[in-house]
């Protein structure tokens, strides 16, 4: 199978809404994704995008997807932050996923991150293997994540 | 103690990098701090800032800072990312860290943002305890943080 790899445009934006409904679907909490094509278009692809997409296809279809945006350390400087790699069920097995991964490392190259950073679940064993052994990932289970859901931040009494 | 409450400015930058390395020498790693002014300036307070500051201070004195960045859920779309809360430590247990989490929330409101996230080492039950009943936040220690450092970035064979 032939891959090409480009930067998504505002005309995928279907597409990308599509793979991250799969991979909900996959994971059994479609009824999460409250996102919009709207709100993908207005973040993604104005003249201030707040994330970045690379996408593999075929000359047939889109295969998946690399999602990152910006982050921060205040030790280091900025830094490129992996928010997800969605590959289609049916294209997964041809390494389509590492190549989006190696595709991520090289954008963090071009613009001089000082970390490559992303979260994995502590049970997904095959990924964790993978980013030990193949990336030589720095891996640390110490951080807990903590958040406030949009209708907490709504309902905050300030 | 009056407490004013501002956005940070270019002309703030020394006192944000003082309040960074003052938390690197009491977590005992200032070797860890490489940040510069100039990353700093460059960073978040162009045209396209990726972060954004907010300093608490008296009349004589910055107190303290809350330090963050506008993040990306594929599920839920723009949320804000609380990188760090640091108070002076001649400053602490006035309260200081609480009004700035607050602006944080207040910030995150009016940017609509889809979550408020941050995270916290899981031994520090102080922290915890107030995330969890004071602001009933919900905690997830399933994740770990995976990175690749800025050594690694650029030695990647690609």
């Amino acid at each position: 199978m032939e891959i090409k790899i480009r930067k998504a445009e505002k005309t995928d934006i279907p597409a990308i809404l599509e793979l991250i409904k799969e991979l909900a679907e996959y994971e059994r909490a479609p009824q999460e994704v409250t996102i919009t094509e709207k709100q993908l278009l207005n973040d993604g692809f104005s003249n201030n995008p707040i994330f970045e997409v690379i996408l593999a296809e075929n000359s047939e279809d889109v295969l998946g997807m690399a999602f990152y945006f910006y982050s921060y350390s205040t030790w280091k400087g900025m830094c490129l932050y992996l928010e997800d790699i969605i590959v289609k069920n049916k294209y997964r097995g041809n390494g389509i996923g590492e190549i989006l991964f190696k595709e991520v490392i090289k954008k963090a190259k071009e613009k001089e991150a000082k970390r490559l950073q992303w979260q994995v679940l502590d049970w997904n064993e095959p990924a964790i293997n993978f980013y030990k052994k193949k990336l030589n990932a720095v891996l640390d289970g110490e951080w807990i994540n903590c958040k406030l859901t949009e209708q907490q931040i709504k309902e905050f009494k300030l």
